[in-house]
């Protein structure tokens, strides 16, 4: 791994070493993104049955997993793997469970109430990518949510396997939302079907859920399509910042950073430390732990581009955090809370030794469907509020319009919208 | 104004009268919003000193508003617009106010706490249109949440008037957020300076405010660009639905039609009555009310493609309602309430006959900044949320990890990803 020497560098090099490998969309993956849309739109489900042989290599009549083959994947999933997902989606639903907005209601002045109240949005669609595996924990992150938000229909997309099957696990894990639909489909392909609704499969309010660059880019399209539909975040390649000082055990970091590199070429993995001593260590663990891993060969090709940093000082290392904003960030340091004040961008904190990134990713409770490459400056990771939109409610009696009626009228004429301003004073013509 | 009885209609007439005015956008904004971005990419200020001189008519050096401005707008505005907008702004806060997370933990396993905390965005941009007219109420519904949010840097764009200074009503609103940076730029040349930054204007991490198809455009095209920025919402034209009985006002029911068709000749305005005689009755006032609007030509126009509609009942009223998802939904039944739990798709909702739509643009303290054409299926208004990001933060113990573990490691086994396996089992055996 690169190391590197902040305080040697000057502010351009500084900038370079932050700045993400570009995930320029190829044209080819644009036009092909499109071409899926049009296709989709006109031939519906017999598009989609073309994509899925080409693109998965299955023949398949019906894209939706029916109930023998729910009560199939029961007997598939080891008891040790069903209990893990019973007993993760118990976290996650505590956790977020506690995070439910509450509606509230203020009088802004006598006889003028507003309020804010929550709805579910009626129609999900969730993608479960399954690429070099399926991801039964994606679907616990994205169907508990949608449960708990009271979602009245969920739809959710995953790739079917070689026979024709989805992935046991994975159906396992989205009966935590009960009712699920699920439709064996993958890539642009579904998100296209549940953007614009098919035959069979259902069209959708809201898209949610991790993908490859064809579905990112879809999911793109679909928000940018008049009438279009929401998304829940940009998604990109996954990341992790450790913020380490001489303390931190050297093993842990090198497995967390490893852990990070091993989901693609395309991960980004940066140590931040004060220490010389722990850089060293952390640097020849990562060796050693490469060399038992299965996935070393994708590891070794994200660790290509990432950095091993010698900062002055952890408060040095919270500046360099906060500017680059990552997914993932790990405080390996002796006071880990003394510092959470000061982060001000991250789409998920792991403080100390003992909370690995991993844990987050499955089961502490909290969502790993989080903004990356630097969208958590501005985003927020999922929660039951992604799955709800607010709405505001206001009531006037005639004490109210009078008591608020003026001020709307002064500053209706004020901007020249004379309609405005007698729709209020009609009304404050008759309160009186 | 178009009548129509919905229960004489087949399905597809009934999806046409639902139907918005496709908002496609022309080749020749998007290409032309392309050159802005590419030019202020290259030539920063230059680039906006042209687009502000061909476009607004004004050669402008300094962008900036200084403090010498700032000062003069508090004497060129009248003395009850600014005792207007402090008395908005106060309601507004209140509202928003109230409306704050507030960041909560979880114990989700002994040893183990989860946590969401909330952050302001650092640097929002706010676009505050000037039109048919400047529009102090929309820098209002910017700038307090904006203050709330506690955002480090406020940056205000607004549109230069033909002397070449702003507007100083919407100065006087945009103090709301003290240390706020105004500038005089409109269109999507304010817009691509916010989302790239130049010499003069910050670049922005998040786009607020609402604006012509151009800004839409703007801020959809910066949404787009690698590493781009958050923007709040799709904007599109305004638009209003009202449910009114046979007890509702005709002249308060016109009148709101009439102040949402005097946005512009694309807004959308739809009736839903149970009652032939308060239909013909505001088709009626309409008319007249129409005879002395300053606004009447642009008002008729939008009154075009608007539509009184006779529907069998309230009920059938609200499902037609939640099918359309309305940005603005009246309520001028006997019972509103009792209507409020069954809407489940509208921006805000006003209830009764003393509750225009206008208090709500103004002073109710609810946000005016709204989800249009159709996106309130999936989207909320402003509020202080949108200026924050929350942060999910985790933290274990020795304990924690020796009771949460164990599940992380099944789950990574069964996905294939051996580093996350290990990140967690290095732990447990040192934590026994």
């Amino acid at each position: 791994m690169k190391r590197i020497d902040w305080n040697q560098l000057d502010e351009p090099t500084r900038a370079a070493v932050l700045q993400r490998p570009v995930q320029a969309v190829s044209n080819t993956v644009r036009a092909g993104v499109q071409a899926v849309f049009e296709a989709v739109a006109e031939r519906g489900d017999d598009a989609l049955r073309d994509f899925t042989a080409r693109f998965d290599g299955v023949a398949l009549e019906d894209f939706e997993v029916g109930a023998d083959e729910f009560a199939r994947a029961a007997d598939a999933v080891p008891a040790d793997v069903q209990a893990a997902i019973a007993e993760a989606a118990a976290r996650i639903e505590a956790f977020h469970r506690a995070g439910i907005a509450s509606p509230y209601a203020v009088e802004t002045a006598p006889g003028l109430t507003c309020q804010r109240v929550q709805r579910p949005i009626r129609r999900v669609g969730l993608y479960v990518p399954a690429g070099s595996a399926p991801l039964p924990s994606t679907a616990l992150m994205l169907c508990v949510p949608a449960r708990l938000a009271g979602c009245a229909e969920v739809v959710l997309c995953t790739p079917p396997r070689a026979d024709g099957s989805a992935d046991p696990a994975v159906l396992l894990a989205a009966r935590q939302a009960p009712g699920v639909r699920v439709f064996k489909l993958g890539g642009a392909q579904a998100i296209a079907a549940m953007a614009l609704g098919t035959a069979s499969v259902p069209r959708c309010d809201k898209l949610f859920g991790p993908g490859n660059a064809w579905v990112d880019e879809a999911k793109r399209q679909a928000a940018q399509r008049p009438g279009g539909i929401a998304i829940d975040m940009p998604a990109g390649p996954s990341e992790v910042l450790v913020i380490a000082d001489s303390g931190a055990n050297a093993a842990f970091v090198a497995a967390d950073l490893l852990s990070q590199a091993e989901h693609g070429p395309d991960s980004q993995v940066l140590l931040l430390t004060d220490s010389d001593l722990l850089l060293e260590a952390v640097a020849a663990e990562v060796e050693a732990q490469l060399t038992t891993l299965p996935r070393a060969a994708i590891a070794r090709r994200a660790l290509e581009s990432s950095r091993l940093v010698r900062v002055r000082d952890i408060e040095q290392a919270i500046a360099i955090s906060n500017a680059y904003a990552p997914e993932h960030l790990i405080l390996a340091v002796r006071e880990p809370r003394a510092w959470l004040d000061r982060i001000d961008s991250a789409g998920s904190i792991f403080l100390g030794d003992w909370t690995p990134e991993a844990l987050g990713d499955y089961c502490s409770g909290s969502n790993h469907v989080l903004p990356t490459g630097g969208a958590a400056r501005a985003w927020s990771g999922l929660s039951v509020a992604s799955f709800q939109k607010a709405i505001t409610v206001q009531e006037a009696s005639r004490t109210g319009i009078a008591n608020a009626g003026p001020c709307a009228a002064i500053l209706a004429h004020a901007e020249g919208l004379q309609a405005h301003a007698r729709a209020v004073e009609l009304r404050l013509e008759q309160a009186a």
